[in-house]
């Protein structure tokens, strides 16, 4: 398998292993807590990812108010962080034709 | 780095390498081809993943008709990949009020 079909393979089986403990398999705000406080703490990557990106990932979740995460808010969710990070990595790379300086 | 910090850094390093051609670092229409190619065959990731899922996303993929894919695009290609390759582990197993048979 590729990285990239590795990726999504570690998307589908994290929110499945945080996942499980209700019968509906999604994600309550108790076992979203724990995921973000075990998979998304490392300094190497929440560093990278601006706060008001994590604020905009964590706003949009919960989209259809049902107090409960399903696996399609939780990919947009993860889509959001990707971007916060992407953005991160080339701050001051020129991208979005708003250049801070040549590469 | 966590699982899904590594997925969410794979997303982004993929696209990079695939879309460092053009001077805007988005992707043509070719080079997703090619990453899609390489990056997104395997068999066993492919084969779970149905026809209709990818269609899908390839529909979706240039929302804004510039004729290049950028990277929030693309976050949102894998999003619904990640979906598709989820309902596809999980058919059968009763989700979405739509059970098969019981565990």
């Amino acid at each position: 398998m590729s990285r990239l079909e590795k990726a999504i393979v570690s998307m589908v089986e994290v929110f499945e292993e945080y996942a499980t403990k209700d019968k509906n398999r999604q994600l309550s705000g108790t076992e979203l807590a724990e995921l973000m406080k075990k998979e998304l703490a490392s300094p190497e990557f929440h560093g990278k990812v601006e706060p008001a990106v994590l604020q905009e990932a964590m706003t949009n979740l919960d989209k259809n108010h049902d107090g409960e995460i399903n696996f399609r808010e939780f990919s947009m969710f993860l889509a959001t962080l990707a971007r916060g990070y992407y953005r991160a990595r080339n701050k001051g790379k020129g991208n979005k034709g708003k250049p801070d300086k040549p590469e």
